[in-house]
């Protein structure tokens, strides 16, 4: 014990003062944010940063470059932004452009429409729960997708997804002394902004196994034991489903969604639909089913009864516009006073980002047939579409030829997480290393080869499995080196450890 | 009782599924949003909004207009959006403009530095903490301002400076059972974003007074005393202060900036300085002294230890552009381990929104001499600043004109925060309402007149004493239309009441 911790167990805090000003350290902040871990931008990443640098300062290494493969972000990857987003938002921005030939017609009638609902200008601020004909715009989008009513007062715009989450886990949390906490469940594996928001919020969580061997699918079974188990420790509130999967790729069935929901009504859940994937769809035998239009057609209580938080986002899908912080929760069936509390809340933050809301509504709202840029941005966005399908295929082949990795289909989304079997020897290094045995073997290919990827365990997974997450957003032909990459190297740690 | 809560009653809520799938009620959702307030976009801006909406549906009333005086949005007041920003955000967001000669060459050439800062466009992800040229501008900007150092790796940007100040409210909290509350000192009156916050994160109010007669100064003995008689509550942590003040109109001395920060030093307190109006110093004998160079300037000890956290925005300022959401906080003096788990925590809201942080790069790295639009922006700024400071003396003198009206003068920000003597039987009749005074009087005064401003009870005041917040945005001729419906209001209620 060296003497400043002697003096703290000695002296009570109100005599701290006797000491002079003491500054808030690290221990003392609050307990929940130190809790919150968040993979996704990791020491891996930060790791990846630093050997960038090194490269570009002229340090030599066996590659050239790092290939990213840890986050989605599109653009970052080398994607190209679709023209026309960026047309409206450019002339909505400096309305001076509306004289110039280079910006299309249909781009300024869209940003003059956008303008019209939110003041006049890019730099007010707008309605706490987004613009006018924004949300007017996501309704009838949702209503063509499902074939089904939707209340633009029922969707609420926020800074990316991400900010919507958020809000729902605050919402339920119970965070009076004494009282339990709200249970959360989230699969395993998980996008980590669950796990990370369950920290924040003191939420309790609930991980249930999606299963690989079926796709990543879920179980009632497994739901119902999870469930049973944690009912002692917290109060079950909600049900997380990632549908286009992040990180496993997978794409729910129908009648996957339909006992999802069925189970999510008989035990009082409120489920979260984190849906932002739903344009990402690659493979041929599936479609996207979205939670509200499945909910529907069970009809009945169930039907009447689930509340349903929705979520989308402008950063995936075809046009990748992360940095917009676009994204919009529509809520279904929820309790008026609830939907009330909510959007008070949302009014301190005084509004999402008014671009982002603008790039949310061109991504529901397109270019129609006859317009001057429908045929532009159709091409732009079935060539994403069509690159990203021909890369979940090469990623999936590649890596199941590799020796000691199972990959399930990269169904959707953008994102493959192969399932590694790695030999005894690269275990005990692993532990010899103080490192989980995926952190090590993604350490080691880092070092060695500059493709960053995640390990599985900043998503969680089944005890003693091992798995990575890869994008599959770079370029085609930068996807082909990475792959190659990977697999020189695996060969080589097989070969090391066998 | 009606069944439904006799049963409540009788059955455990671990037994409520056999009553069928129930719905979380408003009174089951956490009580720290519950307890949440947000005058500044509260009941009376709603009424605003339905009275203009039946305007715009052809209604008479004895007015044709809203004039809106109840949020500091600029832009929505008409004030017009400074070129220079506009051309660099939409040339970083189209990048085909790069070769149109409607944008200027700083322009462009502003946006390819921030661009390739950013991964080569607007819609990547930026680090958490911001783009890297922006926190070095920011750095550059802040050393100009104070003649001391700063280090980009102290700032961080954030959606609004509203983001900052809640990330530095949730840091402090306490959130271990059994634990003392985290105690804030808040000035009265305050900008509700505070009082917000610190029910979000179950924080404990401590609110001290502005001394209104001394053009709303800080006292020591104030703070001393409302310390004091919280401790028996909370563990007091965070001290904030806003200058230039919202909603006062404030701006604080040297020295009373000094007594403050040896307060905060005696007391172990962190300091939260929202200086986001920084720009916007009207009264011809204050300067604006932020609260990193006077802690400088104070030397020894508390130069050394006083944290600090200091917030600005683009929102206000000479450039107005809320939709943004764009600004940053910079930490002086904090633990590094403390400054680490923060920007750990950062990093699972991705990022704040890329063009909000380009905006802000632009004011803090305006265009220098000899720049191509290094004129047209610095007239635009005078214009809008020389406006602000025209429309703050022309209230303040109309407000001391009026009967019963008592207003400090307006030396910064963008409000002014008149006091009114009311008549006893305006008070008798706002009790018979069963409204607060202030409230009573800002709702008929919308009724009847259009103008909209916000009850001084949203900010909190002294008690048995009235005020309420009006922005001095609307351009002159409307701020002087505003001030002639105000008076003759206030004459005619003055008579109905006396």
């Amino acid at each position: 014990m060296n003497v400043s911790q002697i003096f703290n167990r000695t002296f009570p805090s109100t005599l701290r003062f006797l000491r002079g000003y003491t500054r808030i350290s690290g221990t003392e902040i609050n307990p929940n944010m130190q809790k919150l871990e968040y993979a996704v931008r990791g020491p891996i990443v930060m790791r990846a940063n630093e050997i960038e640098k090194c490269l570009l300062s002229g340090e030599k290494r066996p590659f050239d470059s790092i290939i990213r493969c840890n986050i989605g972000d599109c653009q970052n990857a080398g994607q190209l932004p679709i023209s026309f987003i960026r047309q409206v938002i450019a002339v909505a921005t400096d309305t001076e452009l509306m004289d110039s030939s280079v910006i299309p017609e249909d781009a300024k009638l869209r940003a003059l429409r956008f303008l019209k609902s939110v003041g006049g200008s890019v730099g007010c601020y707008s309605q706490s729960v987004g613009v006018e004909v924004v949300r007017e715009d996501i309704a009838d989008y949702i209503e063509q997708r499902d074939g089904i009513p939707s209340n633009p007062d029922d969707i609420f715009l926020a800074s990316g997804a991400s900010e919507a989450v958020k809000f729902i886990l605050e919402l339920v949390a119970t965070t009076k002394e004494g009282s339990q906490r709200a249970g959360i469940m989230i699969p395993i594996p998980q996008y980590p902004l669950y796990s990370a928001t369950i920290s924040e919020y003191n939420n309790y969580q609930i991980g249930y196994y999606l299963e690989e061997e079926t796709g990543w699918s879920l179980s009632e079974t497994e739901l119902e034991k999870r469930l049973e188990e944690a009912k002692a420790h917290c109060t079950p509130r909600v049900l997380v489903v990632i549908n286009p999967g992040n990180p496993t790729g997978q794409v729910l069935t129908r009648e996957n969604i339909e006992s999802v929901l069925r189970f999510a009504h008989r035990h009082n859940l409120l489920v979260l639909a984190d849906e932002v994937y739903q344009h990402n769809i690659y493979a041929p035998d599936r479609k996207f089913h979205s939670f509200k239009r499945v909910l529907h057609d069970l009809g009945g209580d169930i039907a009447k009864e689930v509340q349903l938080a929705s979520m989308m986002s402008a950063s995936k899908g075809f046009m990748g516009e992360c940095g917009f912080r676009g994204g919009y929760c529509e809520l279904v069936n929820f309790d008026p006073e609830v939907r009330a509390q909510l959007y008070k809340c949302l009014s301190a933050r005084l509004c999402p980002p008014v671009l982002g809301q603008l790039t949310m509504n061109v991504v529901v709202n397109p270019p129609k047939p006859g317009e001057p840029s429908y045929e532009k941005f159709c091409t732009q966005k079935s060539n994403v579409l069509s690159d990203l399908a021909k890369k979940a295929k090469l990623v999936e082949n590649l890596f199941n030829e590799l020796p000691g990795y199972h990959s399930q289909p990269v169904m959707g989304a953008m994102y493959a997480f192969p399932r590694l079997e790695l030999p005894p020897k690269a275990i005990q290094a692993a532990e010899r290393a103080k490192l989980p045995v995926d952190t090590f073997y993604v350490t080691k290919l880092l070092e060695e080869t500059g493709v960053c990827v995640v390990p599985g365990s900043g998503f969680n997974q089944k005890p003693g499995t091992y798995h990575f997450r890869t994008t599959i957003l770079p370029t085609v032909e930068r996807m082909q080196i990475m792959m190659e990459r990977l697999g020189e190297f695996h060969m080589k740690f097989l070969n090391q450890y066998k």
